[in-house]
């Protein structure tokens, strides 16, 4: 058997076939099985991209139906999983929302009494977790803020419910389109870091609620889905849309990473910021508070005139303009990885069902470079 | 950038460098760090070979009291988590010790208070999954047979406090003797596909319990942990000892894959098997109950005999004898799983630290095989 050493990081090693996703980084391109992301926004709901992701064709008006009734079905948080919930919340340790997410979806799998592994349960399952992480991350999100639990509708989409539950008011129809959007646009991206871990775990043949709890847990992780968080911060701390330039230009000359700039696949630009840029301007505008946004606009200009005096062809990605965009809708810092899991638990579940279809083991190898051939010392001789 | 596309699985793919195990499939060798599994069987007990996973050495005697101290500490359940595994062992819904021990590693990162990433926290946090996994392993046990949960004790060794804390009383010494090399075999064995689940996991910079917790989403599956439980399955099926010969001979002839032979590294025999089979002989022996190990040996001859016979050289592998090893120390079948965590968690931290010590975030690339350029057709107008 003759060995492949890859580079750090599996980079550039192609680790499987799949049809959901391609992410054309010269082009700037996102394609959902077929369907150029340019084209779905604005025209196809969330719900409708689900069903795309895991069925891998657009619904009929009758398939949706049959999907957003199984998903308006789930939006309920069960007694128990509400306890857990608040639990954690009171819980001194202060878990962060991606924790919270984390062992609910490992919670929610261990009472789900159907065990049993195949297409149309975890289908299922899959719908279950997309309402469950709505549901726990509003949830979570007004429990934290020491306000009571919202009880979910059923008369709303799936973007609009989640926005009622968390601030308890229907938002206005802007926000519920550019909220789902949002949604859309972080719903998959091909074997990002927290989808191939979610394929590693049930390559083994184990569970999807194994997949997703793997999953989150890789997202939680700051190089990955923490950088939205990090843009609004970086902001929050300069305060002002006069200082903005200044500040920005101080972290630059102390050799800061300004986060929102970059993608390890996109060389061009990144195609889902261009959108949200565009969202958050209008909804900005529409609200009457456009700080954040004017605060981004001129990070992204002092950015990238920066790197253009070095050469750099640097591009802003997902992350730059999400903040202003989720802060205009209501939603506090703190859940903005939350709502990551809310959109890519689509994608996750999608890529989990494609790699159950046709399954191998996960299991690269180790270039072993420590010693060899040790003589073993008792302990009462060891220094 | 040129992508290199590999085989399924990631199969010979070198995903990185590692000092914690060398495993030589060739030769039919398992090192860890430099010390071959064979040095260590019967003269370190499993806490000097969590010490030398962690550290890269052997520990002196104030090194493996200060490790030891930390573990003890961390043996008595809190009352949140007891009431977390008490309510998943009440669910109408049955959960499995595995996806009991998920949730709890979950939950316990979520009510640990320190949230810092460096490696004094990252250590003790190892120390307490140790601790906590065997814990809630033995309560777990307790709890579904029926009885009470036993309290840990901290005058015993980590193997002889777990069997105290499942059977309710000591177990004699070779029972202690064969757990503990039980646990340090099954302490690492490089990139199997929970400890890569694990790196990927945490290659975000994500923390420890989600790590953990990932790895035993993975291991949970059928592919991975769950082959020592079907053999000991398949000899109660059969039941007999007069009957063992014609019943695997059965199930060959029906094409039936019988558990407990193979491995994907080892070409040569599984070096691990052939100490439990030892033990398994030893134990058995001394209790008087050898029907599952007299069972175990006829199906090794008779599935040896059937592959010879087709000029396959097949061995089994650590999974074959566990089973009536780890039945003659009253652990029963529903555990199996659980113990290969309460083992491999050591090896999976350690590559957490590892990864923690060199990271690059781990995201490969797919080869997208599905449509490109699909027009896109509003719901109305879709068959």
């Amino acid at each position: 058997m003759s060995e492949t050493k890859a580079k750090a990081g599996l980079q550039d090693i192609v680790a499987g076939e799949s049809s959901i996703c391609l992410v054309d980084g010269k082009q700037g391109r996102l394609v959902y099985h077929g369907y150029d992301i340019n084209d779905l926004v604005g025209k196809a709901s969330f719900e409708e991209v689900i069903y795309l992701l895991w069925h891998g064709k657009l619904p009929n008006q009758s398939e949706l139906n049959e999907l957003d009734a199984e998903l308006k079905k789930n939006r309920e948080i069960p007694a128990d999983v509400m306890a857990l919930i608040q639990g954690l919340v009171n819980n001194p340790a202060n878990p962060s929302g991606m924790e919270v997410l984390r062992t609910v979806a490992s919670y929610a799998g261990a009472v789900d009494a159907d065990k049993s592994m195949n297409r149309d349960t975890h289908l299922k399952q899959s719908a279950k977790l997309v309402s469950l992480m709505a549901s726990a991350t509003a949830a979570y999100g007004r429990l934290k803020a020491g306000k009571d639990y919202v009880a979910p509708r059923t008369d709303l989409g799936h973007a609009a419910n989640f926005l009622y539950m968390l601030n308890g008011q229907e938002a206005d129809e802007l926000a519920v389109e550019a909220f789902d959007v949002a949604l859309i646009l972080h719903a998959d991206h091909e074997f990002n870091a927290s989808t191939f871990t979610a394929r590693c775990t049930v390559a083994t043949l184990s569970d999807v609620y194994s997949g997703v709890t793997s999953a989150i847990g890789a997202l939680k992780g700051p190089l990955h889905g923490g950088a939205n968080e990090d843009v609004l911060r970086m902001l929050m701390k300069i305060d002002s849309v006069e200082g903005a330039e200044a500040g920005i230009k101080d972290l630059l000359a102390n050799g800061v990473k300004v986060p929102g700039f970059g993608h390890r696949v996109y060389r061009s630009y990144d195609p889902r910021g261009l959108v949200l840029k565009r969202y958050a301007k209008d909804l900005t505008a529409k609200k009457g508070n456009t700080k954040w946004y004017e605060m981004t606009e001129i990070a992204e200009r002092v950015v990238l005139e920066y790197f253009a005096a070095k050469g750099k062809d640097l591009k802003y990605n997902v992350d730059l303009y999400s903040g202003s965009l989720y802060n205009a809708m209501d939603i506090p810092v703190e859940l903005f990885t939350p709502l990551f899991v809310m959109s890519r638990v689509s994608g996750w579940t999608a890529h989990i069902l494609e790699q159950y279809a046709n399954n191998r083991i996960i299991r690269p190898v180790a270039d072993y470079v420590g010693p060899v051939d040790l003589k073993f010392v008792p302990i009462s001789e060891r220094a």
